[in-house]
């Protein structure tokens, strides 16, 4: 079993927490805001009971909460640690300064990945000795519940390290996917950004409302998309797979979109978004929603597995 | 309870007889290719048989199959008819000839809707008499287990047709959107195309296998898609809304798609796309598979029914 390093305590770090110790790794935790760490080891143990109420650990809570401790030190947090996963502020410079304190606390063969959703690795470790170890392990949010991972290394990172990363997460019940050449906004959110731009679009030019565009994903296109990619599903959407969808389908889709330009979202588009989506959901149960959000992702993942064990995948 | 005529007994006649059925509505059915109406009925019956063990209908499903019969033509199954929904051939003159014979043998307050995925309504009904009761009412494959329906009118279409036509569908259970201006692909498809265009060239640039494109979706962005929009999804993901998204990571997202272009979906990417599925998928289990995926939606509403009920929607 790899010890594991967790390195900021915020909403990341402590997921990123719960899903090694759940596992059944041992994990250092080290935030350098005064007590920042204390709270968190509260807010992880209270994290596993409710993914316990969900079923989705397979022991007592407790004994999983016991297996993260605090660190007072980023040497004491990364004293015999094999894995880092860094979760520090999204700044350039930040990462950078805190990559050369992880590289030079860090045994020879840990390895150093971060939680970045926007830094490539090439931009925040190309000046370590040990560049060769380091690399992106981008989750979404919360970790501990939406398993995709992308692993996204530098030219300089070695095979062998992305390798062992790949099969780390994979051991810890993550789904790590492999972005082959650095790109910005990795996989995930580019797709995001695809979806996004043209909903924002749509409203714009008044097509449609913000409600019934959610709509047509969360009653329509989302579900499939809950246990299928896009890809199986235009497989699947033809008798004949792919290149019958394609033959079928594709001049169609790609002319209906190559017209498309998207502005900027401004101020008038934003504020009406907004106003849209305030009338749905009044800004004081923000909160509430998010924890239902929570909650809902919980009990997919609970439906998810036990489907998959009544078929194949 | 409106009486319902289902024009084409194809897959997708097939599963809107199966919504309005079960929902206490009288449905006939037509086809003009002969035996196909016979044919039809039975699989209905099927159908109707597998919702049932998904806990999908209230009543027991012999009851609902009644409820569908047979007509030996247009004039028969538009005979007292409220509504017809309209599964013919995608060809503008296949639709135009046959709205003209649904317009004359249709009673004065019918409403003709028509399943198309890709003929706005000015282009099958501008030349009809009735042209104010026509509009589109476009589902995803199967309506019996995906609830989503675009409703798109001309500028012609009566709003009352329009209202009357969304809340015909919300009483048996669709979820309704309204495209409030025609736009080819309506919603629901320029919002795939969106995502399935960044996926393909994602995959040609070499940035990401399709397999792990599609875990990127389906272990990803899909889980929450299924029970949230794009917009409740970024609307939660910043402690201030919309606007405190678009705040923080807006101009990063419109950014990092300014530069890029689409080309068409070439024999080359085609085939770099179907070999990649092929290796995850052989051809020879696309129909099974194709069940599975059935099998799995119908699991995935009952499970979003069951979840809420529990909480508010």
């Amino acid at each position: 079993m790899e010890k594991i390093a967790v390195i900021g305590a915020g909403l990341i770090g402590r997921a990123w927490a719960m899903v090694f110790a759940r596992a059944g790794h041992d994990v250092k935790l080290y935030d350098n805001a005064p007590g920042a760490t204390d709270y968190a080891l509260r807010l992880i143990a209270d994290g596993l009971r409710e993914s316990a109420t969900f079923g989705l650990i397979s022991e007592p809570f407790e004994r999983a909460a016991t297996r993260v401790t605090g660190a007072a030190s980023i040497a004491e947090a990364l004293d015999g640690a094999d894995y880092v996963q860094e979760n520090t502020s999204e700044r350039e410079d930040v990462k950078q300064a805190v990559y050369a304190e992880l590289d030079a606390a860090a045994k020879p063969d840990c390895i150093l990945a971060s939680s970045t959703s926007t830094i490539q690795t090439s931009r925040f470790a190309a000046h370590l000795k040990g560049k060769h170890r380091c690399l992106v392990a981008h989750p979404v949010n919360p970790p501990h519940v939406v398993p995709i991972v992308e692993i996204s290394p530098a030219p300089f990172t070695a095979p062998e390290v992305v390798e062992r990363t790949i099969a780390l997460h994979t051991r810890v019940g993550q789904v790590p996917i492999l972005v082959r050449k650095e790109i910005e906004g990795f996989i995930l959110n580019r797709l995001q950004a695809a979806l996004l731009l043209e909903s924002f679009r749509l409203v714009d030019e008044g097509f449609v409302s913000t409600e019934d565009l959610d709509k047509t994903i969360r009653d329509g296109l989302g579900l499939r998309w809950s246990f299928m990619g896009p890809f199986e599903t235009i497989d699947l959407n033809a008798p004949g797979g792919v290149s019958d969808y394609a033959a079928r389908f594709g001049e169609k889709l790609c002319g209906m979109m190559s017209g498309t330009t998207y502005r900027p979202w401004d101020a008038a588009l934003v504020a009406k978004v907004e106003a849209e989506r305030r009338e749905r959901m009044p800004q004081d149960q923000h909160a509430a929603r998010e924890a239902w959000r929570d909650r809902r992702l919980m009990a997919l993942i609970a439906h998810k597995r036990d489907l998959d064990r009544e078929t194949d995948k």
